[in-house]
Formats: structure tokens, sequence, C-alpha cells
């Protein structure tokens, strides 16, 4: 099942979406909070805008290098635990709203990634039983200035600028973890390719992990890598991230400003 | 102006700290968003329990390495440009809440530090404005697992552990940047001493240079730095971490667990 966050004229709204009518079933609230109860309205999907499908009220934990090729890209081996970081939640953007570049920087790259949106509150959660916290995936652009990260060490400026983590466009409750598939391409030329199953650290062993660390709360978003590939973006280019199942996430970039 | 945020009873609520009297004037509301209106109330400040005066909903900015003695005792020197890393609002405890140990780490140690409570909206502001953008002050203490912080390289897990950002007692709407002191002491020893008027990079400078990366929104938080004399905490310790005029924040150790 496919849940949008959109605005339709004044309002915005959680919606399912129904692929065959390419129309939302529109909810009474988040189903996050507030289950699947609808209002009895339909809108056309081409009618609404569609928002970033969440807005985390606490944390967007992000894992680095958790695709071996990216690692040796990167200059490294993937870390033997699962590396994590914080991005703010002032960087989320939706689907279709721009990247917009930082001056301080003069390289910015797209790191296309899988997010898992935690639906459930989890502390010490067992590898096993992270599907039982896990409300559903979408699809994230991990924007990095990579001239700021190499320079700063702690990557938290580096990732951490508004516009700097789109995500959508919608949330699957489903991912098929294990033949699943992410691409990313600038401008319609792909530039990065990984499987799903190829992450170092499973989806599960992440949130059992980060579990351990950090009390989880519904909204969470965890990143889950970024496979080989990552380049620079530039003033006009659109970025697209695609990952089975999930849908294309798009954004034009601009600046910088 | 000192705003204490606390729980009587049943109800949570704000209040200003009348200190002559040692009660709390009860306000309707959070005074960040809804002003400084009273409900008629006084409650004495011995029967409440002071709580976190702050839960950031986005972000809980840090600088690292902000007073050159405490780079120097880490073997390094204080970055040209405040280092920012982020702690998530999970790990954010009240005064007396205990820091628990967690059993990942063999070293806990305190790092006693003034916060910054951002309380408007603030992007790009120049440094002569910073005061405009700031709601007050607190103290918090950047708990942070030192074995971990050196084996992950990000700081991330070592610093962002639930209890790891003691904040409180009170938020002072008042700081004395060029007279003021900051300490902190574990059962009684005196631990770290610092003078304000020595941190590398000022609070407005601070508060400028995080505002260039990240939007601030109220209820942000930011930690400007621990002096020198960082040192371990454990099991069955008490820390205190004093800055003038702003009162003293104490927190039990327990753990690890």
């Amino acid at each position: 099942m496919k849940i949008a966050r959109f605005s339709h004229g004044d309002t915005i709204a959680f919606g399912i979406v129904d692929e065959e009518e390419d129309e939302l079933v529109v909810l009474k609230a988040d189903p996050m909070f507030a289950g699947y109860e609808p209002t009895g309205e339909r809108v056309p999907l081409g009618e609404v805008k569609l928002l970033a499908p969440v807005i985390p009220r606490s944390k967007i934990v992000a894992v680095g290098k958790n695709y071996r090729e990216h690692a040796a890209e990167m200059g490294g081996e993937a870390p033997a635990e699962p590396l994590l970081f914080l991005k703010p939640n002032t960087s989320v953007i939706g689907p279709g709203e721009p990247i917009v570049l930082p001056v301080q920087s003069d390289r910015v790259e797209h790191e296309g990634e899988v997010a898992v949106v935690i639906g459930r509150i989890a502390k010490h959660v067992a590898e096993a039983d992270a599907a039982n916290v896990i409300f559903g995936y979408t699809i994230a652009n991990d924007v990095t200035a990579r001239d700021l990260q190499q320079r700063d060490g702690q990557w938290t400026r580096a990732k951490g600028f508004d516009t700097f983590c789109p995500l959508g466009p919608v949330i699957d409750t489903d991912l098929d973890l294990e033949g699943g598939t992410i691409e990313a391409s600038v401008n319609g030329e792909r530039r990065q390719e990984g499987r799903l199953a190829d992450m170092v650290h499973s989806i599960p062993a992440i949130v059992a992990y980060a579990s351990s660390v950090f009390t989880l709360l519904p909204g969470d978003v965890i990143l889950t890598g970024t496979p080989a590939g990552v380049g620079p973006i530039v003033d006009g280019d659109t970025v697209e991230v695609t990952v089975s199942g999930l849908g294309t996430l798009s954004n034009p970039v601009r600046g910088p400003r």
C-alpha cells in the first residue's frame, strides 16, 4: 500500500494511492498515528502536489558507506558496524522541490538511498523484530557538499543544509529487500545503480543497531546508504532516484545562492 | 528573567521564577510561542519537579573544540570555523534525571556547556543581529562516550545516546557573556572551569554560522562547546554544571545498562 501526503487547494492531507484509477483515497488524518480512516473523498493524482511524505519530529538517522563499491569510491572500506550520522529535519523537501546549492560549496553531489520510516517507539529492537517497528519505505537523496564533508571531518554541515534531504514521492508499506534495485540519474543519464541485497548492513540490522543507541520515534527516518556512482549536480540539473516498487523521486537543482 | 518548565501534580506547565519568594509565577502556555501571560497561580519552587526547559522539535546543534585548552587536551587545535555536529532530541533529559551509561562504552565523560535557546526562525542571520533570534540561555551537559567517539570518527553515536543531553535547570533570558564563568564538578570536586569570554567562536558568531547552514527554528538549542577538564563519570556519581547567573544543572549517573 502506498501512502501520499499532498496539498490540494488549501488543504494538506494524507491519502492512499489507488494506482488503477490514478486517484488518492483521502484519509482523515496521518495514518501513522490515526490508522486508515477514509473521509469518503477521492482526488485525481494529477490535481495534487505531492509533499514530503513525512516530516521527522525527532531524527533523520543515516548510514555511511553501506554499499562496498561506494565505500571504495570514497577511498575506504565499509565499516564493520553501521556508521551513523544525523541530518536535521530542516533539510527535508518534497518531490519536485528544488535542491538549492549553498554558496559555501563548490561541489554538491547526489546520493540516492532507500529510506525507512519508523512507525512505533523502538529501543533495543532485535533484528528479527525490526519489521514490527517499520511503518514503510520511501526514497531519499542524501545530498552532500563533498568538499565540506572532506574539510570538516564531521559530516553535519556538508549533509545538513536546507533542501539537502529530498524525500518521497510516497511511503510504501512494502519493499522487496531481496530483489529490489536502486538507481539515480541526472538529466536522464544513469549515474548510480545498486541492488538492495548488496547493502553491507541490512535494513533490519540497521534498525536494530540504531535502536540500541537512540530511542526511535514514529516519524523518524533512516537513510540506508548509497550505491556507487555518486557525482556532482549543478544549477539546472534534474536528479531522479528510482527504487523498484517505490517509484521515482525527482528534484531540480538551483543555485548557488 | 528565568523561565522554568515543571511538573506539579498531574500538570506540566511553564513559569517565571520569582527568586525572592522562591515561587513560580505560572504561565498559560510556552512563553516562546505565547508570550508571558500568567494564569494568576503561584507555586512554591520546592513543590515542583523542574523538567528540561525546552524539548527541541528540530535540532540540537553543538560546536566542537570551542575552548583552546579543551581542543589541546583532545590533542588538536580549535578549528578556524565552528565545527558543527547534531545531537538528537531523544538524548534530552531534565535536571535531576539520571544519565544512563550505555553498555557499548567503557568511558563516558561529562562536558559542561552553555546552551543557547533559539526563539525565532533564523536563516543567514548577521552576527550583529544574533541577539534578536535568541530566546535565552540554559546549561547543558554534552555527555560523550569518548571511546566510541574515537572509534567511529563521526560523533553521532558517541554523543547521541538517550540521556546524553541534560538541559536546565531553567532558561534565563540574559547571560553575562563578558564576565561569565562555567564549571563542572563530579561528586563536589571541580573538574572543568572556564570563562565564557574564552570561547574561540563567540555565541553571536556561532548563531550566525549555524544559520548560514540550517534554518534555525524556535526551540532549537545550540551547545557552545566545553572548557578543559573533561573526564569520566561512573555509576553513582553526581555531575554538576554551573554557569554564573544560570544556576546549576545536576544529574546522577547510573548504569551501565
